[in-house]
């Protein structure tokens, strides 16, 4: 069993909110953590495999990417700056078309390693062949929390089924639920057999909703009612689960929202860079909705970064609501660590506690965004960047610290064959 | 003289967009570039002082953070989430007011070790205390153009006039141009006095200009003219200059911004933060206006990242317009390096070409974020991130490399003065 001890720390456990406690000590064994507090109070004569002086640095639950599309990478920089349906049908579908067993392994691992440079030890994974996404999260010793992405064209019901029974409670770093993409790429039976899927086993369920005014217009033309009470009409949401993106909803939809226990998941990057739109995470916010925050695809976005998501979803709040104390850091930062572990399910790693698990990160406060120290949720919020994270921590195990990956594969050859796929699935976009 | 070269090099030179020149040869002699072209015709029988490898690098034109308050440093997360008026009256301005000689030396140069973390080689300052900033600025090794912040209350004319004749001509790190803090907070008198100054020297002069919905408002009332035809009208763009914010900005304003050749620095960072709004960037572009990019100040912003600043600019504009082409990754990162430089004056730091000085990056291509290698211009614009910043280089002299700072100035003793100057002029807000 693998023991380490950080001492020296200022920790935000998240266990009431953002408050800091100074110089405290943080304990593991194994994958769990076995002590927070300070260090009058800790457990006298424990062996440790290694000893970490945090001085200087905040010890905090590791950041949630609550919405993402990680095997997307080989897409990066592909083809920006179109409109939304040309960039969508003539440069990614075609691309993804063409993908070939392995292909996702290698691009789920380069994503990976980017989600531990910005502190997120855990994502929501939505994307194609989940055995591959499940292989290249364990090999790399990372959290990831898989749901369906069920269309009219592919991941059939059967296909579901098997995968929710297959990757469940085999490995405590992955899990799956059910998901479908979105209502317009899927017909009502579809849906409708999405729904007794997930009663038959009292499962919450996911998908993308009212990311567009165009998918809410869509939807009432085509049945009466918004893609909220659309699913809700079907029982999708009679075990909970909730929706990514969330721009255009109704008060309506919100209090759907609220009386199912459902989690909106925010994608500012994404939603600004497709001109999307604002979601109104104020709203969801006062109505008691849990929000946690996403970076979406890198082919949307295009990075895969926490901090810039947290600046975002700020930033975008206060804008929407022409009021510059609109949502505040502290709620902010608790949305991206605690609110998507609460979100995906992850309630062992929503916050630092003895028994929950050893899901945190090391933040550098001697850099210069970092200084003075007078706020620090909102020196983290406002000013944080992937250059301020100095360890990222999964399960017990640093898998990245000072730029380095300790993720069982040279980062070199994840960068090889990730190019290899883009140069091999088509000639970059001109765009 | 210091002489280095670097070899081995993908060079975004500038020169024409953002073209790409691989396995390219850059050199300097002292403060400015001597060679940048291919290895086959570099000149021989040099003795460098350093060769650089830059394999698996970009080198570029350093950005430039074309409108900032550095000194802001010792009110970074001190005062956010509240509204605007609040913001200013209640914990900006008190503050400022007890500011003592010798403090702004202090920030700036924890402002401009922020600075060269982000590949920012020079800034458009906006603060008091010129000598101090100068001083803090040419000792870093740091380009600095400073612009007056005239107002009611400080900085007359006189002052201005000395700081000009004085800031000018003497280091080619430092220069200065005439400028006024807003209408909102300038008489008439003043600004007129303001204009005869700029014809005495045939000089350019800046101001804060239509930032918020209620200046323009109050402008209206008190002059019946928008704030950029208001400062038109007293002749204070006779000589150029521009506006920083310029969010509120009307068809004519666009048009005497067009006619006199002045430039718009757009601050998204700042604006969403306080919830101003969003500035019509691409408006400004097709009218054939110059737009440069800069951060804002630390107790806005909160941080000095050319980086965020690059995303939400794209982001924002396309937002704007509802148009996901909207403005693409090649224009932002011209206008976030040349464009800086040509509206600040600096007409030798625009792109990299022998003879110009040697203002330049070198940005790290192999972390995950980079990768795959796609269309370089888009990979630095969307998922570029301080964390990819591997060398700074200001008039031939590397400033910051691989996370260390080279500034005449151990970085623990600024940041020790700065904690200081924060916790002597006031408790932290409990905001």
């Amino acid at each position: 069993m693998n023991r380490i001890r950080i001492f020296n720390a200022n920790i935000i456990t998240m266990n009431e909110g953002c408050e800091v406690t100074e110089d405290a000590v943080l304990t593991t064994d194994g994958e769990r953590i076995s002590y927070v507090g300070s260090r009058q109070d800790e457990p006298q004569g424990i062996k440790y495999d290694r000893e970490i002086d945090a001085k200087g640095n905040i010890i905090m639950p590791g950041f949630k990417n609550a919405h993402t599309h990680s095997g997307m990478t080989f897409l990066r920089s592909y083809a920006d700056d179109l409109p939304l349906d040309r960039w969508l049908n003539e440069s990614i579908f075609p691309r993804e078309a063409k993908l070939r067993d392995g292909d996702i392994y290698w691009c789920t691992k380069l994503a990976i390693m980017e989600y531990l440079t910005s502190g997120i030890t855990a994502c929501f994974d939505m994307y194609l062949k989940p055995y591959e996404i499940a292989k290249a999260a364990e090999e790399c010793g990372f959290r990831c929390v898989q749901v369906g992405s069920m269309n009219n064209f592919s991941q059939s019901l059967e296909l579901q089924e098997e995968w929710y029974n297959e990757i469940n409670g085999k490995n405590p770093l992955s899990s799956y639920m059910f998901g479908y993409h979105a209502e317009y790429t899927c017909s009502k039976e579809l849906l409708e057999g999405l729904s007794e899927l997930a009663h038959k086993y009292n499962a919450p369920v996911w998908g993308h909703n009212s990311e567009t005014e165009s998918e809410v217009k869509g939807c009432m033309d085509r049945h009466g009612m918004t893609p909220v009470e659309f699913a809700d009409s079907l029982g999708l949401y009679d075990n909970g689960g909730g929706g990514y993106h969330c721009v255009y909803v109704s008060e309506k939809d919100i209090e759907i929202f609220r009386s199912r226990g459902l989690y909106a998941v925010t994608n500012p990057g994404s939603n600004v860079k497709l001109a999307s739109g604002i979601a109104p995470v104020s709203k969801f916010l006062k109505a008691g909705v849990g929000v946690a925050i996403g970076t979406d695809g890198p082919a949307s976005n295009n990075c895969l970064d926490m901090f810039r998501e947290m600046f975002l979803t700020a930033g975008l709040a206060k804008l929407k609501e022409r009021d510059a104390s609109a949502l505040d850091a502290n709620e902010v930062l608790c949305m991206a660590a605690a609110g998507g572990a609460r979100a995906m399910g992850l309630n062992d790693c929503d916050c630092l506690d003895a028994g929950k698990y050893a899901d945190l990160i090391m933040i550098d406060l001697t850099r210069p965004e970092m200084q003075p120290i007078c706020n620090l949720s909102k020196n983290i919020v406002y000013s944080g960047s992937k250059a301020d994270v100095k360890m990222t921590m999964v399960a017990g195990k640093i898998l990245y610290e000072d730029g380095r990956f300790n993720i069982g594969e040279d980062p070199e050859i994840i960068i090889h064959e990730v190019n290899k796929v883009n140069k091999e699935i088509g000639e970059p976009s001109k765009a």
